[in-house]
């Protein structure tokens, strides 16, 4: 397999077909390239956009080596993806990025948390758990409240449950399936920030300015960037984010989520190997954004500028809040993203929206 | 049909299937759009990034019948489609923008240069031509040199030759075919502007700054935005171009090409009913480019704002001139835009990159 950056025309495969599949294909097409999407539901809103869709379960042996033949390279929008299924893309031959290594260790938030602090990126105290034994002991080591999670899978909230006495245990274990999980301790945090920063081929990084985060109900509903820290804060959180590109070896964009303690102290919360929701302000901020970026890395490209151009606050619009696109469209300062998901369930992902200020 | 501005999830249908058609569809997209597009040549640059494609002439009446039937609103990347096509489209329930006076007035150089004078918006001197001896009365009126061109069709150059004696008459009236044209008195300019600007479905318009235009071989090599302009200048263009818009009832973006005579003076070369290669530095200068500030108007949603954040040389690739992409993908200030054309003929658009720099 040659190392030369990806020539425009070449294919790029996608493994996801929901938003983020959809703005990394966008991106992809500025770029010349063609882009093909595995997914399992028909008329994704990533394949809608693309030059194809696969439509097929992540684990389709068949589906896999089609997709594997037809892709120059392969990338992901969501890493819960078999790493059997990247083993078979590998053969079919395709180049996989993020590789196997970065995908593993995300999948598994107990090795996550030990690739992070073996690399100097500090997480909260946590303590593995898989049995309700192992809980009562671990809610003992670490006290409470503490946060139970399953070791894998689980995203935007979904597979957690806070333990707020030890004698909420068994109903938390249950609550969570009885699954291997991880006890986190709580975090003293006076606020959550995040970082972007990818890592091309050749091992040169680029790395955005810090956002500003707030959840609620475990869902990222805003992001404003750059956001207002000092220099100590910034240089720490740009070192957090080298030290894991360079521990994965890792060729993408990655999302990392940072416990802001105060007076320049962070605590690494998780990482995601992909473009990630705290980026989006990106894409009316900079005018290389991570959707670019990650294409830019995954095809060998050199890495574009992550300098800003604009202080954003990113909104996400969930379920039926989009239905606020025509008031929206009407304001001259916002920018509106939409999904071209057909149906608003409650609390989905259906649009964001970037309010753009002068830096 | 309701004038409610078009909801997310409907499909917009553009004729023509090259680069334009499909950075048009790109920003669809980005709003939320279904994209379906219209176009002989199969798996067009369009095509690729969009919903679907029909692949037929822009004349088949079953094709059309189709496409208008699947679209809620129908634009075009090209001007010269048949006005049977609009009609058609429209009897099949589609709504069409740019409507179909912007789109007579812009296919006959005679017509256009007749409206253009009657809104205000001044010209260079010209004759209608049917016949050779038209020809020779009309250089006899104008003087050499003199450029004549065929009255309908023609872009980037083609079907227009200099006349630079009246001897070359014959031989110049033969090389268009001997076509019903027009014969344009030189003018005597500085340098060539363009203006890009947009009407929405409730008469609003939104004007960009002005580029600086050069072209080689009637083929457009670069554009500077913001030009450099005075006051006087600048308030006379757009004084043009909301003359033009208004005076075509015009829906969508519009390109302008003016001929600066300087101290303000300013001619009107000829304007393109559609997203225009000048304009493609809105892209990397302006939140909302001329790609998504057309989708705006023709959905019926409010237009977006036209400052710029950048000044920008747009510079066309042509050719095998898109070879340097590697070269230029390692440029920090240097934005690539490429087409996804298979085949790099020569002279051929195949890229733009657009060099940003601070204002």
């Amino acid at each position: 397999m040659t190392d030369a950056p990806l020539a425009p025309g070449s294919t790029i495969g996608i493994l996801g077909g929901g938003q983020l599949g959809r703005m990394l294909s966008l991106a992809a097409s500025r770029l010349g390239f063609d882009v093909v999407i595995l997914d399992p539901e028909d008329n994704s809103p990533a394949g809608r956009v693309s030059r194809g869709q696969i439509v097929a379960a992540y684990d389709d042996p068949v589906a896999l080596n089609v997709f594997g033949r037809v892709c120059d390279v392969v990338t992901f929008e969501f890493e819960n993806v078999p790493a059997s299924s990247m083993e078979r893309l590998a053969e079919a031959g395709a180049r996989v990025a993020p590789g196997p290594v970065a995908l593993a260790v995300a999948q598994d938030r107990v090795d996550e948390k030990t690739f992070l602090n073996g690399v100097g990126a500090t997480t909260v105290d946590f303590v593995p758990v898989e049995t309700l034994n192992d809980l009562t002991a671990a809610i003992e080591t670490l006290g409470c409240p503490a946060l139970l999670k399953t070791r894998r899978e689980g995203y935007d909230g979904k597979g957690q449950v806070w333990i707020k006495s030890p004698k909420d245990a068994a109903k938390a274990f249950e609550a969570i399936g009885g699954r291997p999980a991880i006890l986190e301790a709580r975090a003293d945090f006076v606020r959550e920030l995040s970082i972007i920063a990818a890592r091309g081929r050749d091992g040169a990084t680029a790395i955005y300015p810090l956002g500003e985060n707030k959840h609620a109900g475990g869902v990222l509903r805003t992001t404003v960037a750059p956001a207002e820290v000092d220099v100590k804060t910034e240089r720490r959180a740009r070192a957090i984010a080298r030290a894991v590109l360079d521990g994965l070896d890792y060729v993408g964009v990655i999302g990392i989520e940072l416990f802001d303690l105060g007076s320049g102290k962070l605590l690494v919360n998780e990482i995601a190997p992909r473009v990630h929701n705290t980026g989006h302000w990106t894409q009316d901020g900079c005018v290389c954004d991570q959707f670019e970026q990650h294409i830019r890395a995954v095809a060998g490209w050199p890495l574009g500028p992550t300098a800003p151009h604009a202080r954003v606050e990113m909104q996400n619009l969930l379920g039926d809040e989009v239905d606020q696109w025509a008031k929206l469209a009407g304001k001259a300062d916002v920018r509106l993203h939409l999904y071209g998901k057909a149906e608003a369930r409650p609390g989905r992902k259906m649009a964001h929206v970037n309010k753009v200020r002068p830096l």
